[in-house]
């Protein structure tokens, strides 16, 4: 009980509503770092979740995984006029490479050892076109080596002033997709086709209903010729930007002197695109489906699809709820199901019920009294859990595209509701860009 | 032909020869970062794979991946005398936060603007007892909340000035353990465990054969109570330490006032456990295996475990034999084995060859005429990639575990020969810190 009052309503305040469904459900927590969040267990689970299931997409595209550096040089970041532009104000430098104590005590006991300043301070990436692109330049060398198919999952700093648990924080993680081709009609096809793989992902994983559309010039990707972005429509009637693709020109190969040999054996500059995703995407998700008893979350991204929280009233019933649990639980996992038995006996079953819901498990099994549902045979442990409804939780779990679609009709209604009542076309809480594709 | 001889000899000169084997393969690049490397595709899939089978085995123990901040203020290091003491000499640090034209051209367009300098640098994480067990203090409060077992996959950074491809490089990615138990004991055991694991991991999937043992008080973790190591012997005749794993005991605990209130109401500090494994064991994994041709590769940790290779002289048996080619790939990729088909025009089959059995490829598998080994209908192309060939590569690839078994006697041979040649108990190349286990 304690626990879900701790959730202020969302018709009282929607900001604080979300950070509450975030901090209830352990997905994250403020540190002692300014702007940057640590992702707790169960808020990492999800990001491992979307993970895997991007990472299988961005394989079946072609794409394949490596690791570039952390740092970026600073000469690195002028070399494209718009881009240097556009992140000089948000980057965090680093300039030495030692640490020297000052003789005082405490939090005064050190400084940086000025005899270690670096010649050129070092970017922490704020994305990485230029260190990757640079790399391009010595790996492309003929026609044959494209069109190359890159992706990073990694951390990301941009130094932002008003932060807010994974919508906005000073650190992040995500993946960013670099690529090179031959021509500008290769290097549309991709950003576009990257805008196709993150819809899918975000409608079909994360039920969050999307719009496409590309940024205009004021608020495109610094240094890309076209940015293409997903927004979704948040509970607050604010659109959120779930992801961009851009497709770059020849802007960053002309800065790197990535250039290929023609077929007909003559020099051309390579096309780029970049695409990305992060940690944010979990916020849209807190905000696409949570409720005043905390987050909801889709099956297939559920760190936990269903718990079982036993009740005993004895110690021989403890023991003989606790041994049908653990069948239980052993038979979904093999099941593929993500399964937890609640087995501590610090919390009374209501206090239970409250954390995995504010945790936005799926499905909760649980029984009061393990003999009752039993016909004849009083206490016996192999009805005591219902196995039939766990059957039908097996099922559920594993149609969760079934969930999936009921919820975006719902959200759907509910824009469309709002269209109506706002003013026709111009659609309260519509992103500010959908300038429609193609 | 051309790619085979760019390989140094391992007798004419080893440090070469390891570089040569890492760069044909494609495992990894400099970079224009000094001391970071790239991790290619290739490389970063053995990673890859790596992490997979290793985190299978940390959630089997009972661990949950979290994700903490890059940054640690400086102050925090320096809470723990004996932990500053061992990283202030290779940190990277943060001290601004902007960038500010300074007029000039070219690589001096840009300084970091004064006005941006932080009050506290930050510290780009050597390692995160400290940021860890800062948050631990917020979440641990009582005896139910132990133990506390997480761990954390994230980049590096350690100013080194000799760097090595993988094996030594200022950036690096691995995996910390970070545990929080009730007792000493508890701790120790939790410390021995995941030695455990990476002894298992490094020779049944990496069939690299290691010596465990404790290392001498010179030589422990900055801030540990005891340090365990894994020794794996390499090609020339020197130790590569593979892995660690350290009982903290209460230092960081006392340092960062991480105390539980026992059952019995008192209040007590934590005991810690720390324990890392790093892309240095790729380098381990190069050493360990390779010879004069290039990568060997354990076939659980190929990242292509099957290539083929078809041979054509006209263009109709070009489109027979890719057609089969295809259907093959298709096959094997079904039963689980990760296949290339390498249907470049290119190169020439030899040139093919030898790229391949420089990546590490288990199994290769080619015909020169597609139609010579078909009974009957020449040029059929059912036949033309000996199916019975590639059932057995499926076995032998599923089947890795036996070509382990074999590696590891013929390195355990090698190993005692050179006890033998030496001087009875004191072993050539035997790792410097082998003080038995318990």
């Amino acid at each position: 009980m304690a626990q879900a009052q701790k959730i202020t309503p969302r018709a009282k305040d929607y900001s604080e509503w979300y950070n509450d469904v975030v901090m209830q459900a352990e997905l994250a927590d403020y540190s002692p770092v300014r702007g940057c969040m640590v992702i707790r267990p169960h808020g990492y689970r999800i990001w491992e979740l979307m993970q895997r299931a991007l990472d299988d997409m961005f394989k079946a595209t072609g794409h394949q995984n490596a690791y570039f550096p952390l740092f970026i040089p600073m000469s690195f970041l002028a070399k494209e006029a718009e881009h240097v532009e556009g992140f000089a104000k948000e980057v965090a430098l680093v300039t030495h490479t030692r640490l020297k104590a000052t003789g005082k005590a405490g939090a005064q006991a050190l400084m940086p050892d000025p005899e270690s300043a670096l010649e050129e301070p070092l970017v922490v990436r704020p994305t990485s076109e230029t260190i990757i692109y640079a790399m391009f330049a010595k790996w492309i060398q003929s026609y044959r080596d494209l069109p190359l198919l890159m992706n990073q999952w990694c951390n990301i700093v941009r130094w932002e002033l008003r932060t807010r648990l994974f919508l906005r924080t000073t650190e992040f993680l995500w993946q960013e997709g670099h690529t090179a081709h031959a021509t500008e009609a290769e290097a549309e096809a991709e950003a576009r086709q990257m805008l196709g793989v993150y819809r899918t992902f975000q409608e079909d994983w994360m039920a969050m209903p999307v719009i496409t559309g590309r940024k205009t010039d004021g608020e495109k990707f610094a240094g890309a010729l076209r940015t293409y972005a997903l927004e979704a429509l948040m509970q607050d009637n604010k659109a959120l930007q779930a992801g961009t693709s851009h497709n770059l020109g020849q802007n960053f190969a002309k800065a790197f002197n990535v250039q290929y040999q023609t077929a007909a054996g003559g020099l051309e500059y390579v096309w780029n695109t970049s695409w990305g995703v992060t940690t944010r995407m979990i916020g849209g998700l807190v905000m696409t489906h949570s409720d005043d008893n905390g987050l909801v979350c889709p099956p297939q991204l559920a760190p936990v699809q269903v718990v079982i929280v036993p009740i005993w009233k004895s110690e021989e019933e403890k023991n003989q709820v606790l041994g049908v649990g653990g069948k239980v639980k052993e038979e979904l996992a093999r099941a593929g199901v993500r399964v937890e038995l609640d087995a501590r006996d610090s919390l009374k079953p209501g206090a239970k019920y409250f954390e995995w819901e504010a945790k936005g498990v799926p499905l909760r099994h649980t029984r009061r009294n393990p003999g009752r549902v039993v016909s004849g045979s009083q206490g016996s442990t192999r009805s005591a859990f219902h196995p039939r409804r766990h059957q039908a939780a097996v099922s559920r779990v594993h149609e969760g595209r079934g969930w999936i679609r009921v919820r975006r009709l719902l959200w759907l209604s509910r824009v469309r509701g709002r269209d109506q009542a706002a003013d026709g076309g111009n659609r309260a809480g519509a992103p500010r860009s959908r300038i429609p594709l193609g």
